[in-house]
This record gives structure tokens, C-alpha cells and sequence, in this order.
């Protein structure tokens, strides 16, 4: 069965990339459907992301698009044959297993599912216009940009995640609004309690983000009390959305296990699915750090126990 | 307590200085014991390596130490108070934790612990003495020195590491022995590869160093193989240990939980150490997967936890 390939990598942002360049590097020849329209884009949510100031090896800071290119250049030098397709189906029931675009059935003795996750967006009139001009899905990515400092900024959400996101920013704003559209939080009882006693930040109840104001970037939030009805206009220099992700795991429902929320689950310090040659890595089975070199690592290391895999079963 | 610090990171290598990054961005103003002979030398194992070709984002290749200084420009561009001092003693039993080197005490509330780990040695009787005249545990470091310039050199180990080493001392060398005490290659498929084509590479099968011979240098290397018991002398001017790595843990024994082999323990899914506040990241923890994209990746997940942690706790 020599059409069948070695490891079919399923996604294009750090975790696949880096998984393409670990696999390639150890003679695997690895095949990679990029995606186009799932999950954003082929590059994943890098792509979407202006300064990039975090991944390390790069203290000048790099532009999403850029580095993502970056890591591209770096598996199609080492061989990665990459098709930017989406998978609609697959079949994992079976070995070798089944991998579907609208072109083509790829057949693989390891998969490596890289799709990550999309961030939620509300889609408020001026979401598309302000997006990176203010508007942002990640405190942690954006937070310490010179734009938002002593800025009086907002967030969006009432979940864990959307007061550690608050909780964050105050390290950097004048004032951190939070804007929840019920009169309690999601979130949970340390996180409430943390939210509460945490200076500078003020949850604005029973409201809901109406649109960003702005000319270039962003200069307020049109907010309205879902009570009242009222509609105001609150002056900020940020928009943070926390409302949660979604992890693009719908084609493999029923194929691999999911945990409640969607999210590919691994065995704990293995990026080892529930099936044996499948493996996850990237945000598409993390919820918890969601960092382009959290990605990139957890992508480096499924390449690893993929070829250690199919070294023991003498494939590849 | 304003003289206690956030976070002590100890360590700079990948795993250290990602931690830096992350925690200088939230604010955290980490101060980093930078380590001087503890482990090599600042900046970790990536500095006695030359091309590093794996590492996300670098699609031509990087020098090790040129990947490190770009690291540590990162980590003190958002600013990481640094000190390139070893870390001698460690109290965690109580709060804030200790960290002593020669020249200071400082006061923590959480820790980072990224000493890495340090390649091993065999112990043979003239291991000591020939140390540095001939003797050396990273090919990369001393290979070009004029003393092993066209003369027939030796590399003992069978993996990744060791065909490395040995193919990169064919570019000196009149001749390269790679001794393995087993009839096949720990190595990847394609080190293997790349060994059984280089030339002037021999690899010597079922066989173990003896011991160096020599009156001020190396000028030999007695040698047993496993099998037959034979013990012959072989000239060479230089022996080169490629046999796997300690982590650098001696400092925190009693103070944090090791396993059977000195690496810090975490709790699965986290970087958690057995002390509450103290966490772990890159190879001092990771005997598994060691690159320096998978260090990045846990140091940054380190940083993530010690900020959560810290905000959970109200300080920082």
C-alpha cells in the first residue's frame, strides 16, 4: 500500500507546521490539508493577528501573517506535501484511515489533528472594521500593546475566562470594564470572588456590546442595559472579546473522543487520542494556555510519538 | 514584603526564557537566575549546538547561540531582571520561598525551574585527567580545535545526539569511530541514515570505551567489544561522550518531588510541581521530548500557571 501516507497532518497554524517539520524531518513525508474556510483560514488564527510579540526567537515582535509563512517555508523545505483543502469527512474506523476533502481521499497510517480553535465573535456592525484596531479575542496575546495602556478598556464575557482576561488587563489599563449580559457570573466561585476584589476593574450588569465607536481604531463602546433598554456610549480604547472558542472538531464527532465542550481529549502527558494513531495538538485540544508556542510544542511533540508509533509497528 | 519577587525563574534556556516573556508581558517583572556553570552556561544546551534547523520560524536554520541571544533580547526587552549566577541553595518549606547563589538571597512568591539537564559521563579511570585534553561531552563546542584537526577521533553513543556529533566531527577529523555497546542505532531513521553515509563515519558495533589512553592527551582509546571480550587500543586523538543527559536537580532535592531519575515531577496536564507556587518547565522535567520548541512551549504554560496562580493569591 504504497499511496498510503505516513502521517496526514489535518490543520495549518503552529501545531501543524510544526508537527509537518518534525514528521519530515524524520523521513515521513508527511501530508498536510491546510484547510481554507475551517477554522478561519489555512494558517489558523495567527493569521488574523497583527503583532505577534510573544513567540520567542523573535524580540522585535512579527507579524502574524509573517511568521505563519515563516513556519510554512520551514515544512515545504523539509518536503511537507500540502494541499489547502478542507477535510469534510473521516473515517478512522478502519486502518489505513480515511481522510475526505471535496478532491480527494487520502488514505494515512497516522493522523495528526491540528485544527485549533475559533475565537467567538459577537458580530456587532463595526466588529470587522475596528478587528486589531482595538477590537482583540486574546487579552494575553494583545493586552501589553502601547494602545491599551492606561486606557480605560472592556471586556466581553462573564466566564472564568473572561475575568482572568479582566483581571489581566488591569495590569495595563486605567480601568477595565466588564460587560455581562446577566445580573451573575459563569464564572466560577474563585474567579467571582476574584473579580470582585480586583481594583480597577467594574462588571457592568444585564449588558450587552451594541457596537464598536471609532474612526481608525477604537474610541468607545456603544453598550445597552438589557433591562432598561438604555443604550450608552462608554469611552475605550479596547474591546476584549471573551465569550469563549470553539474548537473546529466537528468532522471528527463519532471518530475520535470529545470532551463536553468539543475539545479533542488526550491521554494526560501524551498528545495520544482515544484512537491509537491518531494524535491532537494545538488549541484544538487546549482550552487552558492557547499560545502560538504552546501550539507549536504540544504540534513538535505529536510528530515525535506519531513516528515513535509507526516505528514500533515498522511503518514508514 | 516589596523586596519579594513575583516570580524567580532559574534557568535560561528555551523553557526560562519563554517563562521570562510571558511573565515580563503580564507584568510580573521576573527577576532570572541566568546559571553559570550549573548545566554548560547560561542559555542551556542550545549554545553548544550549531545549526539548529527544527525550531518553528526559522525556515533557513539558526545557530544555537544566535537562538538564544534573540531569547534572551526578548525577555529583557520587556523587562527580566537577570543575573548570570548558579543558583546554590533553595528553601521552598516556607513563604516567600528562598534562592541563594554566592552574591545574594532573593525572596519569591512563586518559582520557574528551567536548570535543564546536563549531558553524562562515563567515569572511566583517565576521564578526568584527559578532561578537556582530549576528552569532551559536546563535539560541537570543541570539535574544531586545532588538536583534533585530521586525526582520527571517536564518538561513544548510539543516538540522535551521537550521529550528530560524529558527522560533525567528520568535518575535522581525519576519521570518525562511533562506538555502541549494541549491534543497532538508538537513532531516529534519519540519523541512521545519515550515518551509514557519511563518509569517513565507522560505526564499531557491540562495543564500550574502556578507557582513554594517553600521558598529557588523548593519543588513544582502549576499547571492549561486548561479545567476543576482546580489548584492543585504537588511536585517536580525541574521545566524545554522546550518552544522554542528567537534569540539573541536585539544588532542589528534598525541596520538590523527583522521580527515579532526578527529573522534577509535575502533575500531568499542568507544571505543577509537589510544592504549591513552584513549577517546572523544559528538559529538567521532560526526559521524553527535549527539543527546544516543547522547552518554549512549558515555559510559557509555566509563566501562564505562576500568573494565575499569583492573581488567584491577590499578589503581583
Amino acid at each position: 500500500m504504497s499511496d498510503v501516507k505516513n502521517v496526514v497532518i489535518i490543520g495549518s497554524g503552529p501545531a501543524g507546521h510544526t508537527a509537518a517539520i518534525y514528521a519530515a524531518r524524520a523521513n515521513l513525508s508527511p501530508f498536510m490539508f491546510e484547510g481554507y474556510v475551517m477554522g478561519g483560514s489555512a494558517g489558523g488564527q495567527l493569521t488574523t493577528t497583527t503583532d505577534v510579540e510573544n513567540y520567542p526567537g523573535f524580540p522585535d515582535g512579527v507579524e502574524g501573517p509573517e511568521l505563519m509563512q515563516l513556519f510554512r517555508k520551514q515544512s515545504e523545505r523539509f518536503g511537507t506535501e500540502m494541499v489547502g483543502e478542507d477535510v469534510n469527512e473521516v473515517d478512522f474506523s478502519s486502518r489505513p484511515f480515511k481522510v475526505k476533502s471535496d478532491n480527494r481521499e487520502v488514505l494515512a497510517h497516522s493522523i495528526i489533528i491540528s485544527t485549533g480553535a475559533t475565537a467567538r465573535r459577537m458580530g456587532v456592525p463595526n466588529e470587522e472594521k475596528m478587528w486589531n484596531n482595538g477590537m482583540s479575542a486574546c487579552a494575553v496575546c494583545d493586552g501589553a500593546l502601547p494602545m491599551f495602556r492606561n486606557q480605560p478598556l472592556m471586556v466581553i464575557g462573564g466566564g472564568d475566562t473572561a475575568v482572568e482576561e479582566a483581571t489581566y488587563l488591569t495590569k495595563f489599563g486605567s480601568k477595565v470594564y466588564m460587560v455581562h449580559r446577566r445580573d451573575e457570573l459563569r464564572a466560577s466561585k474563585i474567579m467571582q470572588e476574584r473579580a470582585f476584589k480586583t481594583p480597577k476593574l467594574e462588571i457592568v450588569w444585564d449588558t450587552a456590546l451594541e457596537d464598536a465607536v471609532g474612526q481608525d481604531y477604537v474610541t468607545g463602546a456603544k453598550i445597552k442595559n438589557l433591562k432598561t433598554n438604555e443604550v450608552k456610549e462608554v469611552e475605550v480604547a479596547g474591546i476584549f472579546y471573551a465569550i469563549g472558542h470553539t474548537p473546529n472538531t466537528s468532522v471528527f464527532k463519532g471518530q475520535v473522543d470529545l470532551d463536553a465542550t468539543g475539545y479533542i481529549k488526550v491521554k494526560p502527558g501524551t498528545q495520544e487520542t482515544s484512537v491509537e494513531g491518531v494524535f491532537a495538538a494545538g488549541d484544538v485540544h487546549d482550552h487552558k494556555y492557547r499560545q502560538a508556542v504552546t501550539a507549536a510544542g504540544t504540534g513538535c511533540a505529536a510528530a515525535l510519538e506519531a513516528e515513535r508509533w509507526l516505528a514500533e509497528k515498522s511503518i514508514g
